[in-house]
């Protein structure tokens, strides 16, 4: 007789019916393959009537949570209801239930990751989140397992399917960002309000989760350096495009002292111009990717849907496949969690993070108005790589494109400040990062 | 006081003395990681003073491999010394003392992977592979665990870093391959004698070993058709291109029928025209990459360091680090083999798999030679979807290019016999698969 383990699940609309839908699909391959059967007892939803893209049985249904948190025969509860409020009390409910908890909630595990964590300890349980970052992609499994035996000098994340598909098409048919948003949320690629994934929140989230996971140590999301895509135009797409390079919005989880186990970590959320040639620049549309450089295994990408149903079910399923297996081997935790609760690393302040730059002014095309900027950028140390100027008419306000060598943060912010104070200069100054991958 | 794991290595060069460094550099953050200290007990190697690029204590070596096998104290193995012969004997003995084995070598599971299986599930232990493909790629931990709930299409790898360092020079710089060739010897990127990898059979071994997880029976290397790159000339590089294709050498592994669960599937590695828009064309140099398709979580993409001493290190770490913890819980074989060795699956013969084709032919500039070609083509049902001819001198010998739509393989390997039989045809017609990753 095969072991059997018991499914719990709370959250029954797209991604809830995905997993089930998978289940049905795949689940007797599954238990071959596990040597453990898997079986759906309860899943509660809001409605039993709610749309959903696959059928869920009604006898399976309930619309209240606290049945699957407290039946005594469920041994594994996947969250899916996402959020930060309710799910936080189900998934705390769930662990005090001695239920291993599987979950998708990236903006849970980001409010309150210590807390769940700490009470997932408390329990003898397991919290299982591969879902939550990048979906499909098992990046979670590398980084914890396939790459155990390295430390993480840096890693790049192009995290946030909706952010990725709008400047994609800004990128490929040189569209307003508006625009594409607008259409994006049309064809249910971006949510209305977008601001979750375009202001950068969501990327935030994941990125939180994979510098704690590399580096040891809880990274708080108010360390986190976010912005978003709005400040993206199609102007800067079309100079970037110009110098080579395309701009995405990447999560950057990056070691910025090499010596010493509490060594600072850079982990920020920025567009960020990178290269043409570099692999990333590749990644397109919805799609999300993951560049792992690890001090052994060298450079790696991971690469996959980063959203949607069906990938987020592959992600879950792989989690329940592992909690059943701790079951069936009776050992609820085997991989001790990496993150050190009680340890305290240091995230760099941005302004003390060096890196190169894409500047866009707006200036009055007369002589001397490059003198003055150059002075200023002399005077605060930072070099000039190229300066791109279209041809323009004298006395009208034309674009100036300048590349800046490595500097801090903090002095080229000071720096644009007192450039856009000029009176030749008739607009903020436009900046954005520029990654070399070095 | 935490659990001690102690290991035994047989294989003290390259690969094995990475390893160790590897160790010597991450093994007290390994410790904390997983919460069991890995110690190394015992190195065998070759010779004392064989050349190695990092030092491994006097003390630690033996040249009798025999006692790292039967040292009561040990309880994990690693096999790095290569080969079919000596390899396969020691495998054998470390699992008959009841040791976990954690091997890199693709060639011994190729030719001998049923009885090593058999011989780890008969004493109980573990038999890892995870170095075997794609080097630092967790690969094999991915398509287990991490894509559990999935069943695999297709999956197309990368899988040899010397034939793709030799493609890539031809196609970035139109060089000819016996050139790159040299200089990839001289450089370390390709051995003498090369053939184990120029013609393909490395690459085999890998694929049979993903085919044989993806589909959960044992692939023959008898059964994979293999095709190296000594056919792919500069001009074939550069007429591909020329249609937007370059030209990889890839690993193939297709479900050809959508039903049943002995459905047979398509596992053959050949140099292959992929579209210059495919993510796997961007894949350069001595990098591998692995796009694997699963039915739920759609299309992904794995890239890294396909071999080398420290991409192979961080492999077989992350296998001593799951045998670790499997020692630690008590769980000898956690995941359970996912290849049924008593099942017997279904290799398409070549002949029947359906797949584009770049044909080139050499033919006499002269009226109706097309003609007589495409009346052999079409007489065998196999549609021409585009031609290209150089102009050339009437009665001069010019390339003829055809690209022809889906036809088995079997047909047009016979429609091309006829071909080559034309008095206008001057050499045998040069044939490449095209893939088009629907």
């Amino acid at each position: 007789m095969m072991q059997k383990v018991n499914l719990g699940m709370i959250g029954g609309g797209t991604v809830g019916s995905g997993v089930f839908h998978a289940w049905q699909h795949n689940g007797t391959l599954m238990a071959a393959r596990l040597g453990v059967q898997l079986g759906f007892r309860k899943i509660a939803v809001k409605a039993f009537d709610e749309p959903r893209p696959y059928r869920i049985p009604r006898a399976l249904m309930t619309t209240h949570w606290q049945e699957v948190v407290h039946d005594p025969e469920i041994q594994i509860v996947i969250e899916l209801v996402g959020g930060t409020g309710i799910a936080r009390t189900m998934v705390l409910a769930a662990l005090a239930q001695g239920k291993t908890v599987v979950t998708a909630n990236k903006a849970l595990l980001s409010a309150h990751g210590p807390e769940l964590f700490a009470a997932a300890a408390k329990h003898g349980v397991n919290l299982h989140y591969e879902a939550s970052v990048c979906g499909g992609i098992p990046i979670i499994k590398s980084l914890r397992e396939g790459f155990v035996a390295n430390q993480f000098p840096a890693i790049y994340g192009i995290v946030n399917g909706t952010c990725n598909y709008i400047l994609s098409r800004m990128a490929a048919e040189g569209a307003d960002f508006a625009d594409v948003l607008a259409e994006a949320q049309k064809l249910g690629y971006a949510e209305t309000p977008p601001d979750l994934d375009v202001d950068g929140f969501d990327a935030q989230h994941k990125t939180g989760i994979l510098a704690s996971l590399a580096h040891g140590f809880w990274v708080r999301h108010e360390n986190i350096h976010t912005e978003g895509i709005r400040s993206v135009s199609r102007m800067d797409m079309q100079f970037a495009q110009q110098l080579g390079y395309t701009i995405k919005l990447l999560g950057i989880v990056k070691r910025c002292q090499m010596r010493g186990a509490n060594s600072a970590v850079q982990v920020s959320v920025y567009p960020t111009l990178i290269p043409n040639a570099h692999v990333l620049a590749s990644v397109n549309g919805v799609f999300n990717a993951c560049f792992v450089r690890g001090d052994v295994v060298g450079d790696t990408l991971f690469y996959g849907r980063g959203a949607g149903k069906d990938a987020t079910a592959s992600a879950v399923l792989s989690d329940v496949a592992d909690a059943a297996l701790d079951l069936k081997h009776g050992t609820e935790v085997r991989v001790p969690p990496f993150v050190d609760h009680a340890r305290k690393g240091r995230v760099l302040p941005m302004d003390e993070i060096v890196s190169r730059y894409y500047v866009r002014l707006s200036v009055v095309d007369k002589p001397g108005v490059l003198a003055k900027i150059s002075a200023i950028l002399a005077a605060a140390k930072i070099g000039i790589s190229s300066v791109v100027q279209p041809e323009g008419h004298e006395g009208e306000s034309v674009p100036l494109i300048l590349m800046l060598h490595d500097a801090p943060n903090g002095a080229v912010r000071k720096a644009l400040a007192k450039i856009g104070q000029l009176t030749a200069v008739k607009a903020a100054p436009v900046m954005f990062r520029v990654e070399s991958f070095d």
